[in-house]
């Protein structure tokens, strides 16, 4: 009886998640859903892409967090469109709380919507929120074994970036161990090397983004075909 | 119901975890449950402990994954006796599973046994393992804003270890306003702060342990009372 409840939950989470990205693609924009560890830099990050692509896009984020809005200050601050979601104990956000979240947006406002999942390395994993894309951000001081002790994420990711490594001169982190170790368990992952500190790799990964936002904005002007660019 | 369900579940852990508690102190062990984010050393500072008190002290070790058995294989080549737990998916170990592991343990030749969690800083909060002491590690580079984010571990340790202090010219993170907050949050909890690769700090926080050790075995020699170490 446990597991029906269970699977009513996420089956009612996965409906949610559908009417997210079909709003989100209407609107022609592109839903990244940002998964780490706490502490990884998701929001240095965050900051970096605006900073570095602020002629081309306009950015929004959904701040997901148990306790606080220290992220959602630093980006309003700079003038980002940010709405917080604190999940009280949760481990991750859920597609009802990104719903809710979306209507307090300036959605015509917005190309890429970041989507900061609470930090964890385990529970996100579970739950589609209607993003476009997956990312896991893995900072370097972590090491580099972090795959094999938490697979999931790693084996759904669309991309995973590798932030801080301005840090490795100081950490244990073989980066060629690490992309044998991923390539072997997702194929599809496309793999960058950054640093939120420094902006190294930004342009890159934020290029990456741009490409599939054109893809979520093919997708658009097709109504007959769902939209597949995660 | 789905709430008179997590209240059974949490009373039969309760009950566990008791059982858990009698058994470690009947054997004149101290029990420290470490709870840290992925990566942020909880396994480096075990094996620094036992190499700085090892003619004082016998480590065992419960090794808790989501995955994998990495850190179980680097503790027993060293001679440690350790116990690898993977949970599958869940986002922490439960005193049922610790109560199996004790089982498996030569538990007449430990003096500290370290319960490592899987890396999380939110699931690990609610459940009694058994443990006579919660640690809380945290590493410099994950930045001193996680106490507002994840409050509920930072609320309930009876010792927060700052990890990763060699690295502290390279990240932000500011020592004292980390400090101001945590003793604004739990007057009660002892700080430390280490570092897994140099040793810096682990004299002081193994001495902590082992003064902690001697409260349990005093405890078993008064039976009447209630373990009360932690």
């Amino acid at each position: 009886m446990e597991i029906k409840v269970l699977k009513d939950i996420l089956s009612a989470n996965n409906r949610i998640a559908e009417q997210n990205r079909q709003l989100l693609t209407s609107k022609h924009i592109i839903a990244v859903n940002l998964m780490s560890s706490p502490g990884a830099g998701k929001t240095t990050l965050i900051l970096r892409v605006v900073q570095t692509f602020k002629d081309k896009v306009r950015v929004g984020v959904i701040e997901g967090d148990v306790s606080s809005s220290i992220d959602t200050k630093k980006l309003s601050e700079v003038g980002i469109s940010a709405i917080q979601i604190n999940t009280g104990g949760d481990c991750h956000l859920d597609a009802s709380m990104v719903n809710s979240a979306l209507a307090n947006l300036p959605l015509n406002d917005i190309d890429i919507l970041f989507i900061e999942n609470v930090g964890n390395l385990i529970c996100p994993g579970g739950f589609d929120l209607g993003e476009h894309l997956k990312v896991i951000i893995l900072s370097t001081p972590e090491g580099d074994d972090k795959p094999y002790k938490y697979p999931l994420l790693f084996t759904i990711a669309d991309a995973l970036v590798v932030n801080k490594i301005d840090l490795l001169p100081y950490v244990n982190f073989d980066m060629d161990s690490f992309y044998h170790t991923v390539k072997g368990m997702n194929q599809k992952a496309a793999l960058f090397a950054v640093s939120g500190i420094t902006g190294e790799g930004i342009e890159d990964w934020g290029s990456w983004i741009i490409e599939n936002l054109g893809k979520v904005r093919s997708v658009k002007s097709e109504p007959t075909k769902r939209a597949e660019a995660s």
